[in-house]
């Protein structure tokens, strides 16, 4: 009999199963299903009242109807005893209040169309205020979590979108039993039990393994009705790879599933990319790169540093601290300039890009700061804004196409650079994501870097990482892996390519970055105000306040 | 009996005649002939060696073809009896090395082939190392002439250009008796007469009517055989609208334009567009704006300052200082962005306007240095390059268009800002030139600037300054003026329209000037290295030296 592990990849918008046989790593089916309601950001389903700005909801049915389909698909081609355990990843801070029978607080009548009773989805950005006051007062505090965050709380994050619901619909926050993220809700779908997955919990809940959680303190000094707002999350920490339980009597009925199969605590949708790309070990750097990068660095030792979005403990695989960075656009910048400025009919990538493949290194005469949507790695600071630097009469667009991508690249060396004088080497990228297939991104990363660059073998190393993570949950004996490692060697293929630098390109790079870096130095750290007040001003202009 | 003045106005592809009534100013005909040879920068006709790269050569055959064919046209129209005066304009320091009797070095058999017997055109930039070593020698001994152009002498500019010949055909250079600018030798050619025009002298002539020319021992510092550089030119000054002498018998029969009429001395073209704009007093500055941009002050105060290219008594109109400042990239920059970086087919021009009309002051978040072509202003530095700023991923194009247009508004605020703080106040802005239809541009230098943007009643008010410099040198009893107020006032109609500043969007502006200022100081000043590095990387790249 087959042994198969069964990893379900929560996404923005659909949900992925992949099994893959444990012995071989092949991933034998897959499934894919979009959610029915996708990404609410204009109205709840059923009312016509507008949300507000910088809201974005999900439907939690969603998940389940779509994991269902999922999962009844891919047991068309295997039989469900064959799945000896099944992993979970769920886009990060995707949190929704609930009862403690786990039912949402949008399904009781009177809280339907208040939209804090629904899923805030990652990118919900309307807890901004309650973020900025923690951030102030943390400092103030001198909080000792902040150092795991270099220093900044987002608004994405469990503690501001919690208080959110507190100052907005106190009624809500009132009933709500549970705050909880959206990974560890389908766990407790799936097996009926409630845990809190470290991953989560550390790189978004304020958590970390050697002092726990924020003081009852802190949240008071936020605001005394917010107390008690620990004891609405789960502290049960589970790490990546353990298991929860087993799936319930009901959503095998669901499903299709065998009862008692064993499930993981979630993770992370960009954090199981790491095994998934094969990663267990010091030295790499593990690139997620399609519309922004998440970069995951493991490494055995603790080093605070400017540099990182977080830094947890066995976060992303036990044994190792995980540092976690984030480029908050690349892919998007691409998009935006080759479809937004350029001719629309036609490819605009694929023309472009061929014109940009044909120039040298330093040919275009032009440096670029990637920060269109912000930057949310060294600086992290959202009101940066794109910069394009060197511009002539003869600019040609694939020469401001290329900068772009060489913006990003002196943006990931930036982080690099980070790690390595903290005394954490980086010594490759790996990378998966919707970007591995063009290869002038991948050699020019390589040769700012001056670092191989290797291409994941698999297609969708996030949702093998969630299979990676079932059969370690299932253990030896259920014929599983008694650790990663073992998983990891048994489950995943070596890179299918390595993009290796170019030292002449390298030595061009090294002089065009110093231009990159006085430029994001003056405009991200000495004179940062410049950008924002350009922003504010569009942002007067626009609400009509100017 | 009629009486008309005829402007012919030489510009860098073709010339220009225009005959206006002296009583009422009217055009009443004009006509316009391309050069044969256009601009030559590929190879000297009947030759296939390749001209070295910087080479803008003209052949000097083709102005007198041309303008006998304009001259032609005119006198279908009106009679040559009519006309009692001439004035002529040519596109500055365009230069060619002639025998005494007028013959181009060019037509002498023997240097035929040699590209330094021909005409060198003002945008020829090859005389770049001359001109650096001048400016290094003469800030070395403090030449009291840097002060005229606010410490820096051009390549294209007579001294660099005549060292240039000694240096790279010192056959030719021997030869030579004159070395003389297009405006004079078309002079000559009509009249006969040899003079030097006080406004090329000045210029670009390191002339001065206050301490003449420079030293010998400065030219004898520069290179011992340069000593008696200055031997090779003209020396007897004409003022604009002083009278050289009548059309020779020869011209006269070549052309059909009466014996005697008289001519006025040669001015430069875009200083011919002062009077043609009907200026002839302290307070509004002249823009001739086009693909560049040539601004012009006149003040009875003389002030030395950063922020022009030149200061002449009596350069433009007697009786004033004339100061010349520029942009070397206005309508340039548009063009740039709208045909090379968006859709080609429609008219891209026209719709991005549009769009970009509809946007407010500040809305954009964007802010440019319009540096595209260099910067010959008040930083004076053709290693400056432009830079995008505020760019996000929600920029659209138009928005990019406007805050290019907003650019070159903010480069002419600082020329205007340096003169006011140097003593030399500017009220009112007037224009001339290619995009004096476009409503858009007009208002954004109204609202930047918060003066009040005039509209030039001539559409062609560089040949019609030609024309009142034709009618000033007739003089009264000819039927001319007795003085430049006179013929403005009689030639000259008011501005047909007048761009008034908004003092919201100035408010606004006001605030994103700051920003400009930020980035010009930073990178046009502290830190000029970073734009002039990315060139010599992208110039080392394409030399293949890198």
């Amino acid at each position: 009999m087959s042994k198969y592990a069964l990893g379900l990849d929560f996404g923005t918008a659909s949900v992925r199963a992949l099994a893959v046989d444990c012995a071989t790593g092949d991933e034998v089916t897959e499934a894919i299903q979009v959610y029915e309601h996708g990404v609410i950001t204009q109205n709840l389903p059923g009312t016509n009242k507008p949300l507000p700005h910088d809201f974005a909801l999900q439907h939690p049915q969603d998940y389940i109807e779509s994991c269902t389909i999922v999962i009844s698909k891919v047991l068309q081609h295997i039989q469900a005893r064959e799945i000896i355990g099944i992993g979970v990843d769920f886009t990060a801070c995707t949190i929704l209040p609930i009862k403690k029978d786990g039912t949402p607080m949008m399904k009781i009548a009177k809280f339907r169309n208040n939209p804090h009773a629904w899923v805030k989805l990652w990118k919900h950005h309307a807890a901004q205020p309650e973020a900025d006051k923690i951030n102030q007062i943390a400092h103030e505090r001198n909080e000792s979590f902040l150092k795991y965050y270099s220093g900044i709380i987002s608004s994405e994050w469990m503690l501001p979108k919690s208080w959110e619901i507190l100052n907005k619909a106190p009624e809500i926050y009132e009933d709500t039993d549970i705050i909880i993220d959206g990974g560890d809700w389908l766990v407790y779908q799936m097996t009926g039990k409630f845990c809190r997955n470290a991953c989560v919990a550390g790189y978004k809940g304020l958590w970390n393994a050697e002092s726990g959680f924020p003081s009852k303190e802190f949240y008071q000094v936020l605001d005394p009705k917010l107390k008690d707002v620990d004891e609405k999350w789960l502290k049960n920490i589970f790490y990546p790879g353990q298991q929860v339980g087993g799936i319930s009597e009901s959503f095998a009925a669901r499903t299709g599933l065998q009862e008692g199969t064993p499930v993981s605590a979630a993770t992370i949708d960009a954090h199981s990319g790491v095994p998934g790309m094969g990663i267990y070990r010091e030295g790499p750097i593990s690139i997620i790169m399609g519309t922004s990068s998440c970069q995951m660095v493991l490494s055995k030792k603790l080093r605070f540093f400017k540099g990182y979005a977080g830094v947890v403990k066995d976060g992303i695989i036990p044994g190792f601290y995980g540092y976690e960075s984030g480029q908050s656009a690349v892919g998007d910048i691409f998009a935006w300039f080759a479809r937004d400025f350029l001719d629309r009919k036609n490819n605009p990538f694929q023309e472009i890009s061929t014109k940009a493949a044909l120039l040298k290194p330093g040919e275009t005469g032009l440096t670029a700061l990637d920060w269109m949507n912000g930057n949310r790695s060294i600086l992290m600071n959202s009101n940066l804004t794109g910069l394009i630097l060197g511009l002539t009469l003869d600019s040609r667009p694939e020469e401001v196409y290329r900068s772009l991508i060489e913006s990003t690249a002196f943006g990931t060396r930036i982080i690099l650079d980070s790690h390595t004088n903290a005394g954490i080497p980086v010594a490759e990228l790996v990378v998966c994501g919707g970007l591995v297939h063009d290869p002038l991104i991948l050699q020019i990363y390589a040769d700012v870097t001056g670092l191989p660059f290797k291409v994941a073998a698999s297609n969708q190393a996030v949702a093998l990482g969630a299979a990676i993570l079932g059969s370690v949950a299932a253990g030896q004996e259920k014929g599983g892996f008694a650790s990663f490692e073992e998983a990891i060697k048994s489950m995943t293929k070596p890179p299918v390519k390595t993009y290796f630098p170019n030292k002449n390109a390298k030595i061009v790079y090294d002089q065009l970055f110093k231009i990159y870096k006085h430029s994001h130095d003056h405009f991200g750290r000495e004179n940062a105000d410049i950008m924002k007040r350009l922003k504010q001003i569009k942002n007067q202009i626009r609400g009509g306040n100017l």
